[in-house]
This record gives C-alpha cells, sequence and structure tokens, in this order.
C-alpha cells in the first residue's frame, strides 16, 4: 500500500454532490497513516472535502499491456490503491509541516530552494488528511493469465509490453536559461525514473544532461 | 477533446452507491463522439453502470512539475478530461465491433493475431456507451506562471520537468521466448513513445530491438 501511494504523484478524488457522482485529479502524499490533498479554500471541491463529505481516493499505476492469446484474456498489469472515508482540516498550526510534507513528495527539495511560504499563502490554502483506516490495494503485476486452453493457437506470441513514466530534460523558464538546472529538479528525476519501472523494482538514475 | 481522450488507455468511473462514492480505474477507448466502457456482465459496478446510475469519468494526462519560484505558484503540467452522464447498454449486434473498437485502441493490430471471440466470452461481456455530451477538457500546459513578484529570489532556477509515460521491451511469456514478437506489440510501443509527450507532439517511434 505504501509503495503504491509513494510511487504516484496524483490520485483521482471522487465525491457525491447533490446526489451524483464528480471527481477530480489532485496532487497528494502520503504522511505515515494517512495521506494529505491541498488546494485553495476558494474551491467548491475542497470546501465541501473540508466539510466531511465523503470520498473515494483512487490511486492508479499503469506498469503494463498483458497480450494473452485471445482479446478475452487479455488484459493490464497495474498497481491501484483505493481509500474512502473522510477529510479533516489540518489545524493551522499544522498546515505549514503538512504542506511540507506535500512539497517534498511531489518536489523533493524544493523548498530549501525556494523563499518560505507567506502567511497569506498559507491563509489560501486548505490542507486535508484522510486516513488509511478504509484502504485496500489491488497489485495485478502478474504476466499473461490463459485459464484453460479454448482454441487459442500457441504459435501466437504472449507476453507483457512494461510501461513507465520516465522524466525528460528539464525545460528552463525564459530567464532561467543562462543559470544552472536546480538540484532539486534531478532529485526529481531520478525519483520519477523508478516510478511504474515493475515489480523488478529497478531505478535508472543516470543524469544524461 | 479527442486528443486527451485517445491519448489514454484508462479512465476512472465514479458512481455513487448507497449515497457513497466510488471509483474504479477502467480500460476505455472513444468511438466517434462517445467512449465505450467493457466489463464483466458478473461485476456489480458495472451492473450499476448498465442500469443507468450516473457516471463521472476522469481522464488525466500528468505532463510535467511546474517549478515556480515559490511552493504557492508551482503546480502540475497536465492535461484532463470529465465526462458526465449516463451509460446505455451497447446491444448484442453491435457488442462484437464495439469490442473490436476498445482493443484497436488498447492493443493496435491484436485482434487480427488471435483468434475470434466466442460466442460465451461475449455473453459473459457487457459493452456500455456513454456519450460525450456532458464532456470537458482543461489543458494546462503552460510553463511557469508567476502572477506578481511577492519576494521571490529571481536566482533560482524555474522551469518545467516534463514527464511522458514509455513503452519498455516486450516480455515473452514462457512459452514466447523463441517466437518473434508480435507486430502488434511494435504497434502498441510505438503509440505508446508518444504519450504524454507534451504538446510538442513529438513522437517517438524507434525500435531499439
Amino acid at each position: 500500500m505504501y509503495t503504491v501511494l509513494d510511487d504516484a504523484l496524483t490520485a483521482t478524488v471522487a465525491i457525491t454532490r447533490d446526489s451524483l457522482p464528480v471527481a477530480l485529479p489532485l496532487g497528494f502524499a502520503r504522511d505515515g497513516d494517512s495521506v494529505l490533498l491541498h488546494g485553495s479554500t476558494g474551491s467548491d471541491f475542497f470546501r465541501r472535502l473540508a466539510a466531511g463529505t465523503p470520498l473515494y481516493i483512487t490511486v492508479t499505476h499503469l506498469d503494463g499491456l498483458v497480450y494473452a492469446r485471445s482479446l478475452f484474456d487479455s488484459s493490464m498489469r497495474y498497481r491501484a490503491a483505493v481509500i474512502h472515508g473522510v477529510a479533516t482540516v489540518v489545524p493551522d498550526a499544522d498546515k505549514q509541516p503538512a504542506l511540507l510534507t506535500l512539497a517534498e513528495h511531489l518536489m523533493p527539495g524544493r523548498a530549501a530552494e525556494v523563499r518560505p511560504m507567506r502567511t497569506r499563502e498559507l491563509a489560501a490554502t486548505l490542507v486535508l488528511r484522510v486516513p488509511l483506516t478504509n484502504a485496500s490495494v489491488k497489485d495485478n503485476s502478474s504476466s499473461v493469465i490463459e485459464e484453460h486452453d479454448d482454441g487459442e493457437d500457441r504459435t501466437v506470441w504472449a507476453g507483457v509490453l512494461p510501461l513507465r513514466v520516465v522524466a525528460g530534460d528539464p525545460e528552463p523558464s525564459r530567464d532561467s536559461e543562462r543559470g544552472p538546472t536546480a538540484p532539486s529538479v534531478y532529485a526529481a528525476r531520478d525519483r520519477i525514473h523508478g516510478y511504474s519501472s515493475g515489480p523488478d523494482g529497478t531505478e535508472n538514475s543516470e543524469r544524461p544532461d
């Protein structure tokens, strides 16, 4: 469960609004046995979460396409975590450390490179905590499964096409073109290279630049 | 909208069940001005969708991390599509072509390599269609946005770390190790190389093997 959450940067968060489902993709981070979300105090969606509307969080890694010898037996290699429950608002005193936990997950090392958060920025941000009390994980990282022979052509290739997320070359903003790239960007890149790398967990931490 | 949907293999589908939100990741394909979903007739989730419970589909591409000079202005480069509405059951006569449309999106060319679908497989599969009538797309593929100078250190690097999904080397099943890899696997790989490649739309279609 921890690995599936920690390997991800975004989750889809669903709620019921006026009896209908609504879902949004959000950045998140695990903090011990809970996950943290953050958003604008001006967001209707976040205000509903803060008010305690039940939510359902889905985190998915698509790790490959599974080519069986029939379309019916073909599938996907994936890992998914789901969490349901109710969020609580992180109180003002704990907001800054919680936001630093989020930042450290999404952009490791970046907080030390930029100016501190402003009081007005903290005031404009809602930070929510959702416990992992009601959570489950599904790891379908198996290879091809063909339950029984029902007419498949055994000479056809079967196997898995693995997929993963990789980071490319940093793109500097116009006024950053002359300076060196921030170390935190390489830290994120090194970390992301390993994302969704499949069950062997191999990491690629080279810096081609 | 079409591009955001066509670049994706999975979507998160949310419904309301017993007043609470529930969401699952599912493979999908766009078919004209609708999307197709498929699942087992034995799935409670799919039976609810087939019965017309309102659903909310979220498709997200995380295309990069946006490093501004404050944590507050930092964000993500992403494209997202959302669709809400009600699914209709694809009638038996149209089920096979709809499943072939799904297969062609998820595993291009594979249908021609494997045996035809069996009647019993078709009977065990629910195929659903959701119109794009109520759909919207959000494309946040911009670079760094810093609304105004509020104390940022201008000497700090700012920019974007682009992310994308890539396909690795095909992993043959034990009894496929000696034969040539199926052409359809390379077709999928070529296509996935371009996934989430960012706004420049560059494709990488080399075959390193």
